[in-house]
C-alpha cells in the first residue's frame, strides 16, 4: 500500500513499519480505509492535553503499555488493548516507557487537536 | 464502550472479547470511530468470493494466520500483519486453522458484500 492506496493491495507488516523510525509522537500513515487513515506511532513521555472537535480516535497498543489520561480518570492500556476516545473529550496520552501504538482516525484528524503548537505534524506515509 | 458508544470511554481487551464467542465468520462489533465500526471475527475454512462496492476493508490478524485470496494472487497474513482490500476488489478470506482477526470498515459494510446469501449477518455489539 503506497500513498493513495491505488496500487495492488499489499500486506503491511506492523513490526517492519515500526522498525523504520525511532522518534516519538510523530504518527506515520500505513494505510487508508475510505476516509480514514491507519497510522502507527511510537510514544514515550507525555503528550499535550487536547481534543478533536469532530473526530473519534482509536488507540490500539501493539507493544508495551500506555495510559490515556482523561479529565475524569486515567485509562491504562496494555498490549492488545484498545480505546476509542470520542470526539470532544479531552485526553492526554502518556507512556513511562516506549510503547508502539496503532491509530485509526478520520483523515482530517490533527495530532494535537485543538491544542496546536510545536508538536503538530502532518503525517507522512511510511 | 456499549452500543452507540455514548457512555464513558472504556478500554477494550481484545483477548477478552474474542473469548466471548466461538463461531466462525460472524463478525462482532467492539467499537465505533465516527462512521466506522471496529469488529472482530474468528475465521476458519473458506468464506465466499465477494466485493464491497463502496467500502474498503481492513483485516488485521491478531492470532494465527489467514490468507486473503484475490483474483490475481493470494496474500498470506501472519499475526501482526494487515491488509486493506480496496472497494470493488473481489476477495475470499480463507484460513486452514482458526485465526482471530480485527476488521475496520465503514458501518455500511455487509460481510458478504455483493455475494449475499446465507452467510450474511448483521453484526451485533459484543
Amino acid at each position: 500500500m503506497n500513498e493513495g492506496g491505488k496500487s495492488f493491495p499489499k500486506e503491511v507488516i506492523l513490526a517492519e513499519k515500526f522498525g523504520r523510525f525511532k522518534e516519538h509522537w510523530r504518527p506515520k500513515i500505513i494505510g487508508e480505509v475510505n476516509d480514514f487513515h491507519v497510522k502507527i506511532v511510537k510514544v514515550q513521555g507525555s503528550f499535550e492535553w487536547h481534543r478533536h472537535e469532530n473526530e473519534d480516535e482509536l488507540f490500539l497498543v501493539t507493544k508495551g503499555r500506555m495510559t490515556i489520561r482523561l479529565r475524569e480518570r486515567d485509562i491504562p492500556l496494555e498490549e492488545g488493548e484498545l480505546l476509542v476516545v470520542p470526539r470532544g473529550i479531552e485526553h492526554m496520552p502518556v507512556a513511562a516507557d516506549e510503547a508502539w501504538v496503532m491509530l485509526l482516525e478520520p483523515k482530517s484528524t490533527v495530532n494535537t487537536g485543538d491544542a496546536g503548537g510545536a508538536r503538530t505534524v502532518s503525517p507522512e506515509w511510511i
